[in-house]
């Protein structure tokens, strides 16, 4: 407990822009977010005024950080689980807890665990040798997904291949085993990708905010659509059936993201992240209760907030960093210029930047915008995250 | 500009809730504002990572707190306007200007300058005598309301007076000359009292937002209602001009705050603020655009943000602290489980809490609710305030 508030401190481990972003949430409810970050630099280090310097994978930082923490919880996945379940066992309130977060870490372990719980999982198998890639295509057909069953985030640790020889850098040339803990799954023939967004406190509460569509381009995810457009109602209340029930399966606390993929057959779950998720951005300016804020009083044990839209449409456009190779003419300007430009041209387009260092492909923040036109809000959002990236007017991408 | 970023940092003056919510706005536009505080324990020390500890009213502490800013901005109007006119001439930008920020400084020097510029100004006289009193109220009747050009807030520095013996302690005894430099003004027969807001930047570019009730209990404003029900096309659009007018007459940059008295005969300019006000917190939920973010894009000279409103209403109450010598049985519950008992309550109120040590009549935080239900949306905030006030539901408010 803060003495100077009377109000509980919330640690999170990490300080990406979740932490960023849960933060300026905390801020509203009387507190303040203590991060443990790898550095002064990080993303949410710029902003809190609680900032521990450590390393999330040292079992000495994160009890210390810990130490005046009332609960603890997580910017990404990547803390050990066996520091999870010591500081737990030291007495320490920590959400999601060791077992609940070990789905969203190994990937292996959450098809296990929900297709023995009867969730819509795609067809899959661990793979110990380029023999296993072969076998699996036998049955499921090529091209098939190679996943890392540990650590892959925004298209990396994922590889699609049309014949084991097209991920010949994953298996030893002699042995033919793998390199690294790899899973086979069969390529789904997906319509598009949905994502379903839960939170859930310790006493039990859940709740879930309209199903979204999310777009991605090379794996990472440029654009989401709340509620995702022409969902059948059916469909919309299945996949926050699934939420709902995977976040009490697994004994979630936090947010729980379900990344789904939509097919002719139904719905299939893709991935799960048990914290802030992307695919959530879009309720800082869309919803009543934004996911950062819902994590907070999830983890608190708060009742939590109503998840209702403001808006028909709420559509979040991701910022990535551009490609210095193309840094010429006014690709050249500089971050400050272009958000003078982004202002003037889209004056109700909400904006979200990270204090992250421009790299190719980082996603350095993003851009929403609400309202009842879904496809002057695509154009809007696209036009000012390629502002933002270019410096220039992007191509308006085709819905 | 902060290399880490490539953006420019805003540093304001004051940690009070204004900075605080100033510095939450600007965690989303990349930046991390910087603040002057007195003590590590005030409301933005206690959330932003940029604090630097000094007095407002030393030049040195000032020209320290200002040399690593790109601009400076003000979270009160009590920074000497000699020390800014000195921050400006050594060549800090600094907004609003000496020159604007004096006319929300000194109400006599507001008063001529509105008075000489043709804007309507209640009848007043600068009092230096008890005998100033008297002649004044034989012109206007009495009672008449005596106020100190410089300092007050929150019904603080305002005393209405039936004769001149109600305010006995304001003059000598001996001489009966005033002891404070004081006005005094007619008492307008007002209907209610609306607020006005608009932000100016230095190019120039302006903007307003829709004008709001403000109800206030003992002078301290307890609700703010957005819009102004019931307010006439003509008034409406007169108050926005007036804030308008008033902005680029007195060469405001940032956010201009217009207190005004609706009577039988129209608008009557009451008070000016030249920072983000009260009046103007239910943006934060209510506004596609915040008067905290627009005041970062005025200072940084960014064209200004989209003012509509997100819902047909928004309410504002705020969170006063309660009085100690009530707190017996339910009113003896902390800050936290009030927080829950609120959140329990009304899961669509959003809640502001400004992490402030609770002092009776002190503004602790408020609570905003949207929606298109006026009466319902005015009972839970009533409502919500008085939990987190008194521990227990309160009575609601007769509108």
């Amino acid at each position: 407990m803060d003495k100077r508030t009377g109000l509980p401190v919330v640690g999170m481990i990490g300080a990406g822009q979740l932490a960023r972003m849960t933060h300026q949430a905390a801020i509203g409810l009387g507190q303040s977010l203590r991060v443990l970050a790898a550095d002064r630099d990080a993303s949410a280090a710029l902003v809190a005024a609680d900032v521990q310097i450590g390393a999330h994978t040292s079992y000495d930082d994160l009890a210390r950080f810990a130490a005046g923490c009332d609960v603890v919880t997580f910017d990404h996945e990547h803390v050990p689980g066996e520091h999870i379940a010591a500081l737990a066992a030291a007495g320490h309130r920590v959400f999601p807890g060791a077992e609940a977060l070990l789905h969203a870490q190994d990937k292996r372990v959450m098809r296990e665990r929900l297709g023995a719980d009867g969730f819509p999982v795609p067809r899959w198998r661990p793979i110990g040798s380029a023999a296993d890639v072969v076998g699996f295509a036998d049955e499921v057909g090529w091209p098939v997904v190679l996943k890392a069953t540990r650590g892959g985030y925004d298209g990396k640790g994922v590889w699609t291949v049309a014949a084991v020889t097209d991920a010949a850098e994953l298996f030893d040339p002699v042995s033919h085993e793998a390199r690294l803990p790899l899973l086979a799954e069969e390529r789904i023939p997906l319509r598009r990708e949905l994502a379903a967004l839960a939170a859930r406190s310790p006493f039990g509460q859940v709740a879930t905010w309209p199903v979204v569509e999310t777009v991605q381009q090379d794996g990472i995810c440029v654009e989401v659509i709340a509620p995702a457009p022409g969902l059948s109602e059916d469909h919309a209340a299945q996949a926050q059936e699934l939420a709902v029930n995977l976040a009490t399966d697994l004994g979630v606390v936090g947010i729980l993201a379900v990344e789904l993929f939509q097919t002719d057959a139904g719905l299939v779950i893709n991935e799960l992240a048990m914290r802030p998720h992307n695919s959530g951005h879009w309720t800082i300016d869309g919803a009543v209760t934004s996911q950062f804020e819902q994590h907070l009083r999830a983890v608190l044990d708060y009742p939590l907030g109503v998840t209702s839209s403001v808006a028909p449409w709420t559509v979040m456009a991701n910022v990535l960093g551009g490609d210095p190779a193309a840094a010429i003419g006014a690709a050249a300007m500089g971050l400050d210029e272009r958000v003078h430009h982004l202002m003037a041209a889209h004056p109700a387009v909400k904006l979200h930047l990270y204090g992250k260092a421009v790299r190719p492909g980082r996603k350095i923040g993003h851009v929403t915008a609400t309202g009842s036109d879904l496809a002057a809000l695509r154009a809007a959002t696209a036009d000012a995250a390629g502002r933002l990236r270019h410096g220039v007017p992007a191509e308006r991408p085709q819905p």
